[in-house]
């Protein structure tokens, strides 16, 4: 079983994952590179469904079975999982350090049946329901209490850390607040005691404002790059009007957001070359009012505000942002959104017609 | 000029460096590599002297001249700087956001004139030396009251970071205090007003009392695998006695610290095959009672222990990671210290005998 260790210094918590079991042979240049074709030999094309663990959830044809062909975006468990579903949440000491057992929950939203599937190309109804298995299962494991938060993330070529070509999301539940959601929604509560304003309506409105960080604008959602970005041509998405949590989109939000996800990635792919990218899907934490929850009557959080972020890996984290985790960031945000901006005009296919600026 | 620029929800400061002006084709395939073969291309090699910055310091008989052959560690600012030494401190706001001037100091230490000098073979003379540069420079850059902190930092091999291949540290210093640091010196001070004691020195304690994370161990340092590691093979070097500065070390200190991390470079090679690494310097700041400054008095501070930490970059960092500061570590401390420690016995080379375990 893994275990969850604290870092007595900086309220950083760990995963030991020592069962996934390497020699350091294993790490002579770097991680090692599972490389998936298409087909048999890939445990999530179709027809691989005996080689993974059971799906946990799935849309597909009423008259299928389960853990059969002819399913779109089944969620699975990771075979391999950082965290287990099992064990309690109780902490223990070793002299000064604090650790607990490795409990949680990682699984795997595969996006398509098809292994060549691209989310730049897809038609934006499978985005959005992929989008939902996500938002399906962040709602299914906020039911059990003993986890805190849940991260959903897409990691997108090998050096963003995707191990498998086939497309797929993941998601992995803490049983503990991470620091940096912890840090996220202590501002953003400081900042709404002061002005009884979420923090980001307030960037997003000056964002909108002012115009020159911002990408691209459909009706519920906005795509920008950050004022502070930490690297070159990060973005950020936020939905326009206010909602702290993922779990609240329709049908009618969630395409829209698919939409807006499709057009960012596919900027960046013609902007960048097909870059490898990590995003990442925060939302509110399982401590806060939320539908299924007994303390939920319709209530909203006012002072947090869920939000994508899009990382494309195309310069080095080194010695230096390592130790001050201060970033160096070559491209000013401002310039990255004028060059994604502009490829606006000279985009082909059709499908960003909607970018209402 | 570059700027500073503060992240309005975490605390983060970013340097954005516009005036390294890349286009987005140079980011088609990650960070564009500069080969460095030795020689008249290489920037760092004897006799390039011309195509560097004028040395800040260097170590060269006394009747050679600045910026000529002959010397030894020099230290040089950095061509294309991520910060300048002019300018003002003066924060400024656009609307909700903070920035300033980009206005810090950013110096390479090179480390031999041989461009296939190794640390993991160099004489350990060689390695006092460069430490040495390092520590002077801190020194004189603390003398500008405007750096609240250095960072000494040395990247090796592309996956780290390294645009460069002649053996070489850098320096970074900084108008603002790193948030990193920061939540150190926090934790540190909070531990200090509770016990009275330094947390790193009851760290060490612990860690020597255990033994089964301790790597090596000399007369003055103790190399270790963090509790909380959140990378294989990750390393920490620590004086067992306390001190604050790293400043504060005599040569017979810098001696032992040569030796010590030449041991964790080479243990790390041999295990892992010549992995990337980056190592951090991390010293007290600027703000804190030290020699030079008017209000020390012999005084030291005693809530805070001054560090290295290396990493070995064999795992990439993901989405997860990104959006939580989770870590997912794949090698147990004490596994990766086992492995290490055993090599001891195997090793061939005579330097590794002051080993006290």
């Amino acid at each position: 079983m893994s275990e969850l260790r604290k870092d007595p210094l900086v309220d950083r918590w760990v995963i030991i994952a020592a069962e996934r079991g390497r020699r350091p042979d294993d790490f002579h240049s770097g991680e090692p590179a599972r490389h998936c074709p298409a087909g048999a030999s890939c445990p999530f094309c179709e027809g691989s469904e005996s080689k993974t663990p059971p799906e946990t959830w799935a849309v597909r044809p009423l008259d299928s079975k389960p853990d059969t062909p002819a399913w779109q975006v089944p969620v699975l468990p990771n075979k391999f999982p950082a965290l287990r579903v099992e064990g309690s949440v109780d902490r223990c000491g070793l002299g000064m350090f604090d650790c607990m057992d490795g409990i949680g929950a990682h699984e795997v939203v595969i996006e398509s049946p098809d292994h060549e599937w691209e989310m730049t190309t897809a038609p934006p109804e499978e985005i959005e329901l992929s989008l939902r298995a996500v938002q399906e299962r962040i709602e299914d494991l906020y039911r059990d209490g003993r986890f805190r938060y849940v991260v959903a993330f897409r990691n997108y070529g090998a050096l963003a850390g995707a191990s498998l070509s086939h497309p797929h999301s993941q998601l992995i539940a803490l049983p503990v607040m991470p620091k940096r959601v912890k840090d996220k929604l202590a501002s953003a509560r400081d900042h709404y005691r002061r002005k009884e304003r979420c923090i980001f309506c307030d960037i997003i409105a000056q964002e909108l404002m002012l115009g020159d960080r911002v990408v691209v604008e459909h009706e519920h959602f906005v795509a920008l790059s950050p004022y502070a970005a930490r690297f070159p041509f990060e973005l950020a998405i936020y939905p326009k009007e206010h909602q702290h949590d993922f779990g609240l989109l329709n049908l009618e939000l969630r395409t829209d957001l698919a939409r807006i996800l499709q057009t960012c990635l596919r900027y960046l792919k013609q902007a960048l070359g097909d870059p490898a990218y990590n995003y990442m899907i925060n939302s509110v934490p399982n401590t806060t009012p939320r539908p299924g929850r007994p303390d939920f009557w319709g209530t909203i959080a006012l002072d947090y505000h869920w939000h994508i972020e899009i990382l494309p890996r195309v310069t080095r984290v080194a010695g230096f942002e390592w130790g001050t985790g201060f970033y160096i960031n070559p491209v000013a945000p401002e310039d990255a959104a004028l060059f994604l901006r502009e490829m606006v005009n000279t985009e082909p296919e059709p499908a960003v017609v909607e970018a209402s600026e």
